[in-house]
């Protein structure tokens, strides 16, 4: 895919995160790796959703440098560059303060997987990454480190929100949408009594089905 | 009515599931019955909700093999065909994982009936059927099992999340949308303190009544 | 007001409904008394919203009787009758299922006037009226000795929804949407903590100035 | 900016109010400070936010006299011109009734500062300002006692509702967004255990970054 065609669906993929209701103002970014090359496309900072264009987007390389683009990119670029760095299967990274998963975020806890569908998408719990300030490396590096003891695509970053990765930028957000919508269920169902953990053995079997069965 | 046109109404009602806020991503699914016909048409899998188009409908045995389609039916193919096979009465079948009520069945705890909307709609309790995998009968024989005995056209899947039955794929769409509105109802209720279950003789009289007098 | 003119507003109001999310598939029910006469315009029952035409309303008498329209009018007329034989003062009425209002009434709760806008609008808390049977003069009767003793334009009906009354069906539809708004409020507020009454010499102050001051 | 340009901008920005669900009916109002001048454009008193037109707005001086227009201005003006007469850096006033704000509003509780996009944009906790009756001058009092002591441009007045500020009407609109999205996610992350405050140094950082680095 050339680095255009990759601005333009870049660009698409954030009407997905308003649609979706996981983004307020201009709270999420969306970032693909370019591929074959060090470079990735990603949403400029502070730049509203109606008014992204393609020619918004920014070419920046792993280390965070703009390469290509009149806008400067997104505040959160440094923790995208880091996941390409140390994760090159990744081909997509999205963050959002989406407010249920916030919510577990900002208690600190990761969401149980109390329900098929979070088996099916996450494999199990939706883990929680250290507290991290914005600007260097320190989330990039939590957020790595947390990925790596478990399945789930979804981070739930310390006082912050979410990230999540995917092959594409499209897995990214459908990673996205999807911590939301569990998010939202298992803390509903809590409010009202408490909730177990499905059995490992269920997690697992419904994990390998829908990674190697769902979809064409 | 011919497979064509069941396959028209089965694309154009999941858009009720995406207006009613029911489905995220590509997570529910319809099915119809193709009447006078041992088969029926159904979702493809993982398939977005705007790029579905009645070609895009499969038409499968009620063993849920594929007959016609160029894609592979939903994942859930097997829950609905069981639930063709056992009950000749049954047009239409809906699967959702709506948030409230899937928290309802996140907990296994029964909706209560303690609205006239839910007593109107459902004769009763919303009902909670035993944790299934999917792929083979479980869910069917699950589903038709907890059906039995109880009026209620939903089942809470314990869980997992929610599958309604109607005589027509409208009628199952219905049953699912008032489904997650008496279930968020219960809940917001439930919130903030005890809620009671109505008294049997006014749940009976008012099922009898929204059954024979409703509607045109 | 013609009646033609009044089919025209009365149809179009139910768009407000389902913008302020009060209504799931066909549950509400708004109707508007047709000046100088004894008849009133109302919703036909079960019909669709999105397929509701100034045509498909029906005109009734005061009790109940359709005078012109070719649907069966709501199944809740009996009570909007009842409301207008007994309070000539009444132009328009308005029935909802709306979640936040019916979790106040399924647990018989009234909504306690802890906002300025409460206090606005509703003059005090908003009360809840006794379980009723619908069909006959039951909800009508219960709804009526409810508002008399109280300055609320609503009154959450027991394991019910909301009846709410205007001196048009405008400002009933004003008093519905309203409704709903103050209890989701005053429901969220109490979701994380008790949650005390205005002082009664505000509440009376408040009032005052909104019949009198606010709008144009 | 000339004034008619002004009642363009302020008549547009009421749109953002609809579209982030912080309003209902005719509850919410925006005004701005017309540069150069002792004079400020406000929303009309209880006009519909689809009826709205740049020539309803209203053009007060910052006594709160109508200068200019065909309406009554908003019955919150006093408050807005008090705001403007104390703070001559205020260019644009915002007031609503949004639900979960509201909601922390009448519990009189200030929103702890437990995610980093609060110490982004508030720089701390969002303050409970006096409960204050409308008219007067008692509202803007309060609400600029409460300002000076936080770095928040937004003030939860107490059983009421919102009050934001900025040097721009999109500015304090950006802040009445950000503040009902940030009383959401902490509501929710209340609702199920507790929530702690960000440590005072990392509030700091955070705000400081924001204001100066984030953006275009």
């Amino acid at each position: 895919m050339t680095t255009d065609a990759l601005r333009e669906q870049v660009c698409a993929l954030h009407a997905e995160l308003l649609r979706w209701n996981l983004v307020t103002w201009t709270s999420g970014n969306i970032s693909a790796r370019v591929p074959d090359a060090d470079l990735m496309v990603i949403k400029p900072s502070g730049v509203s959703y109606e008014d992204l264009t393609p020619e918004d987007m920014v070419v920046c390389d792993l280390d965070g440098t703009v390469v290509e683009g009149r806008h400067k990119p997104s505040s959160d670029t440094a923790a995208h560059a880091y996941v390409y760095r140390a994760r090159p299967d990744v081909g997509g990274v999205v963050h959002t303060h989406s407010p249920y998963a916030t919510a577990w975020a900002a208690r600190g806890e990761a969401i149980p997987c109390a329900i098929t569908a979070m088996a099916d998408e996450f494999g199990g719990d939706i883990p929680v990454g250290p507290f991290a300030l914005i600007g260097g490396d320190d989330i990039g590096k939590g957020l790595i480190a947390t990925l790596d003891g478990h399945r789930s695509p979804a981070v739930l970053m310390r006082g912050h929100g979410v990230f999540t990765i995917g092959d594409s930028a499209r897995a990214a957000v459908k990673a996205a949408v999807m911590c939301e919508d569990v998010a939202r269920t298992v803390h509903l169902a809590r409010e009202n009594g408490p909730v177990e953990r499905l059995p490992q053995e269920h997690i697992d079997a419904l994990y390998d089905r829908y990674q190697n069965v769902y979809g064409q």
